[in-house]
């Protein structure tokens, strides 16, 4: 029996943070796990806001590098640029462009929210955002996809198109695609303020890449009881009492938090110990991935890169064979 | 010294009639000598108003057919279905489409005609059709680009995205495309009412592959001089007074054309008789394309065109390529 197949898009910019390693990446780890997975890095989307990036390459090369870090197997997964199947994705594109009313793009939430933060770049490519996000799910016939809220619309819009393409080719290639709840984990920001953006000042969160001794003056920094302001009175040792504590819950284990619930109580121990520990939580955490990361040289993600690039391509080019058939263009 | 080079699009779609032959095919057939010569049935673009037509392919062929048989020659020009590098244009179209202002796309008057045409298809693919044609036309790095009226605007666009692109990538990879006025020949409508139009109904236009005795009844049954009632009457042997007369002076010899005047206005000559001349004159253009158009075998044609895609994707996959590493993309 196969697997399902599922595929997922990776940002392709962005500083990776502890955030980020709870949320999106675990999830992807273990999706490699139980479905035909195609992850994809999402650098062509990324030129619809910023055509021109220097930088595009070697973000890819990065994000790529800390997703292998995180655990991403490529044995278990395709791990490819968006990029490097452009030519498959865009032919797709372009056909399923021709049943997508237009209205529809341009009543889409996301799109009228960045043609209001970009108004100077209201491009054609920006409104079609949708349309390539469903070839690139449809060029892999993805049966699963993992998406945030704000990607719900953008799914129904390629559930939508595959409904029309089997109306107008009465061909059944492509299934439905249902959207995966994505990890609901949202680690706070360490100021206790919403939750851990990188488009937040960096002192705000701990990166995968931030150093032992710098996460140890951000925790120092951090957001705690606002209402324990002497170390001889009680605290709050709650996700709602105390940011730090909160933090607690995600990064260090149940036996040690115990202690520090105790000790926090009693006024046994002050904030400044408490966030010695759980600057040593997050180490824990920090340290491994950094070290494995560190040893993964470009040659490594490259050829990672370029296996992905194999196994996208093939399962692309089957789906473009099967469409151009439908379409009933002369080349086959 | 190489030659200038040249793209020009061809209806996948449309019955061909004298005034077609007249018109784009003559200038098509000339062009093939001057210049380095791209000419694409344009099968994508009929998609964008038709997605599911089954005779997509059938409509290529005969099409180029009509092309090969009007004397447009393989060794000295790409003929080729647009469909057959549609990897390459598209992905093309998906760069340039990001650096098209949507705004223009949708204040283009020929997208509001469609719009307004088919209002239940107004997909996203059709705002996206001058993006398209820039990258047919960009894909060849073209110079010269044979358009009519309706089509000068989408060639400023393929201008602005050119412009645009230079701008971004500070590369000046794409010359700035240079329209070239149609050959304005109007053939008028057998019922002398405008031009012959494939849109008006069979017995108002010629076509080549009308055979002899379908010619001869048309021609006979041709609006002719509405102020010569009875045959004794002399007639008005200009293009203004007699719409068979203006016909005669694309199609018959100057010496014939004197002597019809001079019959026609000594009413020595009926109007039956000027317009079985004027048959004459039609099937010594139609009968000799007709046996030409039958001798190509499917087969040949087939073969055009597939050394035509050659062509064309070895161009295509340079520029292509080109793009990628401006872009920044990963693989190149």
């Amino acid at each position: 029996m196969t697997n399902k197949i599922l595929v997922s898009g990776i940002r392709s910019t962005g500083e990776l943070h502890l955030g980020n390693y709870y949320g999106a990446m675990m999830d992807l780890v273990n999706y490699q796990n139980e479905y035909d997975a195609y992850f994809f890095i999402a650098d062509l989307h990324s030129l619809t806001t910023h055509p021109n990036n220097p930088d595009l390459r070697k973000n890819v090369l990065n994000v790529a590098g800390n997703y292998l870090a995180a655990g991403l197997d490529p044995d278990k997964c395709a791990l490819y640029a968006q990029s490097s199947i452009a030519a498959e994705v865009s032919e797709l594109a372009m056909y399923l462009g021709m049943m997508m009313p237009l209205g529809e793009l341009l009543r889409c939430p996301t799109f009228k929210e960045k043609a209001k933060k970009h108004p100077d770049n209201v491009n054609y490519g920006l409104v079609g955002y949708p349309v390539l996000m469903a070839a690139d799910i449809l060029i892999h016939r993805g049966e699963f996809v993992p998406v945030g809220d704000d990607q719900m619309v953008h799914l129904e819009m390629a559930r939508t198109i595959v409904r029309k393409f089997r109306q107008t080719y009465g061909l059944d290639l492509f299934p439905e695609p249902l959207g995966m709840t994505k990890n609901a984990v949202r680690i706070p920001s360490l100021t206790g303020n919403g939750k851990m953006s990188k488009s937040d000042a960096a002192d705000t969160y701990i990166s995968m890449t931030d150093p032992q001794d710098l996460i140890e003056k951000k925790v120092k920094k951090a957001f705690s009881d606002p209402e324990r302001v002497y170390k001889h009175q009680p605290g709050h040792p709650t996700a709602e009492g105390c940011n730090i504590f909160h933090m607690h819950t995600y990064f260090t284990d149940e036996q040690t938090r115990a202690q520090l619930e105790t000790q926090c109580l009693s006024a046994e121990i002050g904030c400044v110990q408490c966030k010695a520990r759980l600057a040593e939580s997050m180490k824990e955490i920090v340290n491994p991935f950094r070290e494995r990361r560190e040893k993964l040289t470009e040659q490594y993600i490259l050829d990672v890169l370029t296996d992905g690039q194999k196994r996208a391509k093939e399962s692309a080019q089957r789906t473009i064979a099967e469409v151009r058939k439908a379409v009933g263009i002369i080349t086959v």
